[in-house]
């Protein structure tokens, strides 16, 4: 018998895989009826063309997987053997779930989550784009990069080819420890950090430890959303605790009777604000009084520009009650994803069996390159020349303020960072300016469109704007404010 | 007034540094009392013998952080705004620790996790070690590596300073997915594999996707040790079904009500057996009735001597029930940390959504190096070169057991992957062999030591050992099972 079979030399599959595919097929559409016979390999191989080792490769295969039967010297059958429910299979999926199925039944989903905003936005970007937080890739050390990467490499083979260890590779972790040291002002031993796929994956990891259904954790109303959806998705109940021109009001965190607070100290997202020294001993008295842990992300710290950095709240804190969220994403690129967290000593041994059973740790050449980066002092170099870069941006953007709207703009966060909140002139609102700097090839970013997750109507959504300044020349600050003054006017009139 | 500061020009921190942390020092050990006047910073300058900018900078960061306030012409002054928890603050909170107060209290942990046994031993290794697994650090594709790294770096700049998309690289995904196809047997796309840092962190997704407290989720019995512990930390009440000769055994997972199962059908962890084809297909017949997942472990698939590999579950799946997890772990090395998912369409958004929320995605160059790697056609030609190796490694094993232990020696799951489970001589215990193995060093591994998950009392637990091969020479397999079988001589005697 003839079976038909259409082999094509040019395809992308070898011809043996054809041959399997094909008869695989025929005989779950049913062309091929069970104990139907086959051909011997040599007749096939003769019809179709081809060695007699192709056909008996795809044969074995079909006879392996129980499609085929051979008998001995009785010659190769279809198997009586295939369930039923195969004869009507169809390779494609998707073709058969459009003619002759029922979609499969959705299950039970344990939890229905929201995506942030603010991750891989396919958007097309405006020529000169506020958008907050952004790395500028021509600040990107290529050339240190390639080099450590290339130092590294001979050593590849033998760290690659085994695990690490979960908590992260050694080298960085001593890294890290140092340089949170001199520049966070932070006693943090190599053993209580855990290195993570950035700050969002220690978010996550700390959220697993810590937080359960119902759990009431307080956040900075507004904040940033992504740690808010993070918490919301483990089924906390957020308990959002109003932020002035200090950052979170500590003196409302008592009423919440949250056992979890989530603080942005030395730039509060989105508004800029630092909290000062005071108010973040009081936040630590509530967390000892309170028996909870304080989780700071210090997402753009290395960038203050006006006078040094404040002591990290882990840096001040004698209760061991912080949980310090730190990434080098801001720093040398999120597309690295390695951050860290440093760990109050009582919960380093419960999140380190965590994170060996969540990953198994970071991918090592990254991690080695990022300690070598920091050992060597390019890392600080590095740092130096974004802060100088964003520095000139930042005046830039004061300026540009001040000259188009006047010694009364109302912005604040612009001590630190890579954005500034701006809060509207009167009558302007957020959503329209945004469409109106569009039409001038200007991007402008609403609270909504950052992701910033705010409880209540305050005026803030609808009357203010992040503006990111880490990617744009000092030039495209002023030309930008420019035309988004020409179009507040034009809103205006 | 003079102030006890003592500069050291050799110390790692500058002046500036080491003035603003003895200041501090000074002030939250009370001995520069609240209000208490400062030097100006010219007088000080001269008595340090420093420039008068490195005093005014600490003084600017002191001042910045609250501990001191300068009133214009008046002078400066320790601020009287210190809170009073700080005046004994000792910056190392270990020392503080150990004299004078009592440790934090712990605060309730969400759960209490168990680490698994596998991960980042720090054994000493014996010289011919029979560890399972084990990617040997001689096959890895040093110079394609440094090659494809090198070629990528180019793009570095503006692919690690932008977020990937959290389901991975393009490019990856797609590579992925025509290997899959080609391999596996699966009609996997693109837009269902999600990129994860290895197969734990791929399982630990789908966990939190799926299993809830108290869930019923059904394993093998044996099982893979990770597996397990993931879904308990989870909250899973296991429901363990027996393994037979051919796999887990289906008939018995009805009377579970479990609504999720954990399987490695192609090489079963750790007795090694594979699910013949109609075993599958019974397999999904009860997920689909049972509106159950499947999660296919698929960890060492790519090696399979005697014949092509059994196409995966999920290539047979019609259901659209299986989730599968893959990794990169055994073929190029688990120092990569790179793996993937491919899901039913119904859990591709929701998944997506987690996994945005958890980690946003994996590093960028070690995804785009595995996607050259496989589009080229290397992967291919590695994948077959270590196929060949282990294959020869295989052989000796096989051979040494026979020769050593006769035609009737006991073991399974030499089909395929990189070790087999071997059912020792009567009256010998596994306990007993690894210690005489280790006498004569020979690394032999329990079900214990490979961190096996089993309930019940099988004998396997007593009477076998999991052997891998994959970092063995035949040689080197050859010396080893010798020296196991002159141990198992002296034990029987």
């Amino acid at each position: 018998m003839a079976i038909p079979i259409d082999l094509r030399r040019d395809a992308a599959h070898s011809l043996q895989e054809q041959i399997y595919t094909q008869i695989r097929g025929l005989i779950l559409n049913g062309r091929l009826a069970t104990c139907a016979r086959l051909p011997s390999s040599r007749e096939m191989a003769r019809d179709l063309g081809v060695s007699r080792n192709t056909v008996l490769h795809a044969y074995d295969r079909l006879k392996n997987e129980g499609y085929l039967d051979s008998q001995d010297n009785a010659g190769i059958f279809v198997s009586n053997a295939i369930p039923d429910q195969c004869l009507d299979y169809v390779a494609d999926r998707r073709a058969l779930r459009s003619f002759d199925r029922e979609p499969p039944r959705r299950p039970d989903l344990r939890l229905e989550v929201t995506a942030p905003a603010n991750v891989h936005l396919d958007r097309a970007r405006a020529r000169i784009d506020f958008w907050y937080g952004r790395f500028d890739r021509r600040n990107f050390p290529l050339n240190t990069w390639r080099r450590l990467i290339n130092e590294n490499l001979s050593r590849a083979g033998s760290n690659l080819s085994e695990y690490g260890a979960p908590a992260g590779c050694h080298e960085l972790r001593k890294a890290v420890s140092s340089h949170l040291g001199t520049t966070r002002g932070m006693n943090a031993p190599a053993d209580r950090i855990i290195i993570t796929a950035g700050a969002q994956d220690g978010l996550n990891l700390v959220c697993r430890l810590l937080v359960q259904q119902g759990q009431k954790v307080a956040v900075e109303n507004p904040c940033y959303g992504s740690a808010a959806l993070l918490l919301k998705s483990y089924g906390a109940e957020l308990c959002p605790v109003p932020v002035d021109h200090l950052g979170l009001r500590v003196e409302n965190l008592a009423a919440t009777h949250a056992s979890l607070v989530y603080v942005t100290p030395s730039h509060q997202f989105p508004t800029g604000v630092t909290m000062p020294l005071e108010r973040r001993h009081r936040l630590l008295d509530w967390a000892e009084k309170a028996n909870s842990f304080v989780i700071e992300d210090d997402y753009d710290s290395d960038f203050r520009y006006d006078s040094p950095p404040l002591t990290a709240l882990a840096g001040i804190d004698q209760y061991d009650r912080v949980i310090y969220v730190g990434s080098f994403s801001k720093s040398i690129g999120p597309g690295v994803r390695v951050g860290y967290l440093v760990l109050p000593e009582v919960l380093v041994q419960p999140a380190l069996a965590l994170k060996s059973l969540s990953s198994y740790g970071q991918p090592w050449l990254d991690q080695i390159v990022i300690a070598d980066f920091i050992e060597s002092g390019g890392y600080r170099n590095h740092l130096r020349k974004l802060r100088h870069r964003y520095h000139e941006s930042r005046d830039a953007l004061v300026a540009g303020l001040r000259k188009f709207f006047g010694p009364d703009a109302d912005f604040s966060g612009d001590g630190c960072g890579m954005h500034i909140l701006w809060r509207l002139p009167n009558g302007i609102k957020a959503a329209d300016l945004v469409v109106a700097a569009s039409k001038v090839d200007v991007g402008l970013y609403s609270f909504e469109s950052v992701g910033a997750y705010e409880v209540g109507d305050s005026n803030l959504r609808k009357n203010s704007l992040v503006l990111g300044y880490s990617t744009l020349s000092p030039v495209e600050v002023t030309e930008g404010i420019g035309r988004v003054a020409a179009a507040v006017k034009s809103l205006a009139a």
